[in-house]
């Protein structure tokens, strides 16, 4: 058996076009665009190749742009004075702020300070808390609207577009990030699967990895989960990004992988193109939420 | 073998006298006590007798205790006005809403306007994302300081003064509540365990319950768990508290569960009577956050 390659690239494209639309009648209705500002701070060249394509995209879908870059040495109190100045101005709908930050800088404050109806990246507590809180899928809503991180979110649209059942199944996500694993862990629960959580201490990593009809990578060690830990027949939604002699390669050995699984995603081309058009879809649910 | 069976009537009663100490410790450099407000609404007889024992454990540790109820008819506005009027007051520093409240009451609405610094009982979202976001034991904080919903809290104290040992092991919640189960998923994975959430849509139950070294029960349907689910020489920690004849039971079939456990806690005597503990101490620390 060969696993079908589960595209994300060709799904963001077909998101990005429904996000326009939505775009575009945002604008027709309230006469201004969804704008995100983004802040960075420092020269880490990775995160300002990453807003130049937040640009792009936002500019794609005819959302505006702000950028506002720190120097390397801003303080904290300079980083969250900007936070603040931007929760209060209500041009702007979504921030994100970029890691790194530089050295130093207590980031969990800085997340802190981010207004939770701006926070469209998911980071702070009050989202990450009403992500762990929320009903399952399908029962009455308990808590507000939230925004979930671009990444696991990117990863749990590809399951549901292409038809995966979920509920009742066993998902197994190794990693446990803030970012990626612990959220993509609760989505998951969310829609009912019965969840495990993995990582640098789980004892025997390839047996558990074997139990999962899900199996959710997030660990950002190049192709560690082998053809021979995957459950025959599982869905495999790699979320690594890693380089090997230059070349990009995900947490998952692909080519032994999807001679097992039933459905894989690649990398390049499978989560990470998701990343942009989830975020800037939670830009468009935070300017809606803000003018109503 | 016959499993040991953990007492948590024993414990708690450590724990309380670990309390009283740090309680007139604190008296004595601050010259007040720390103190509790409960709010309640209604007639509920359950939870009239928990504000009971509420205040009787707190005067027995030495601190204060303030009862605010409000009529079975009180509306949304009303209670979200007495629980801002006690965030306010200084000389309250812990706060617990009891549930249930009255029907027609959004109770994720009272939630979120309780100050998460006097949120002792881990209900608002900044706390549940707290314990969500935390850094594993033994690795440098990222967050501040949040509190714990007091019944998981008392169950992995319970693991911890047991010295059993939860770093690599596999761990099974059954259960996934808000106040139950998904902290104490939460709780496990950051002492290092492989998690596994299970719940009313996971398949084949039994089997996944075999699979924990440590196995938790929150599900509230009596004895539902079977001696032939569970893993031998498995650690079982009892959340259920359920009647059958008028006699309280977990639920763990407790008679067929102790020939194969490990260690189990009893039902009445197990987590139960550590809830309160756990309650007041996070009363203790709240206003030791609200002193300095």
């Amino acid at each position: 058996m060969t696993a079908t390659v589960l595209s994300g690239k060709e799904l963001s494209k077909t998101l990005s076009d429904e996000l326009s639309v939505k775009v575009a009648a945002f604008k027709d209705e309230f006469g201004y665009a969804p704008t995100i500002a983004v802040v960075r701070a420092g020269e880490d060249p990775a995160s300002a190749s990453y807003a130049r394509a937040i640009e792009k995209a936002a500019a794609g879908r005819g959302m505006a742009y702000q950028l506002h870059t720190l120097p390397e040495n801003a303080s904290q109190s300079e980083i969250v004075a900007l936070v603040r100045e931007l929760n209060a101005d209500h041009s702007i709908h979504g921030i994100m702020v970029q890691e790194p930050l530089p050295k130093g800088i207590d980031e969990a404050a800085v997340k802190d300070a981010l207004s939770p109806d701006k926070d469209v990246d998911g980071v702070h507590p009050v989202n990450a808390g009403r992500l762990t809180q929320v009903a399952p899928a399908g029962r009455p809503p308990m808590v507000g609207p939230f925004f979930v991180p671009a990444t696991p979110a990117g990863g749990l649209e590809i399951l549901k577009r292409n038809h995966v059942e979920i509920k009742g199944k066993h998902a197994v996500v190794v990693g446990r990030s803030n970012i990626v694993g612990k959220p993509m862990a609760m989505l998951l629960l969310r829609e009912s699967a019965t969840v495990t959580i993995c990582h640098s201490q789980t004892s025997d990593l390839a047996a558990v990895c074997r139990t999962g009809d899900i199996l959710c990578a997030a660990v950002g060690r190049a192709q560690m989960i082998r053809g021979d830990w995957i459950k025959p027949g599982a869905v495999v939604i790699d979320f690594g990004v890693n380089f090997v002699d230059g070349q990009m390669c995900g947490d998952v050995a692909f080519a032994e992988t999807v001679e097992v699984a039933s459905m894989i995603t690649p990398v390049p081309g499978g989560t990470g193109p998701m990343t942009n058009v989830m975020l800037l879809s939670n830009v468009v649910e935070a300017a809606k939420n803000q003018a109503t």
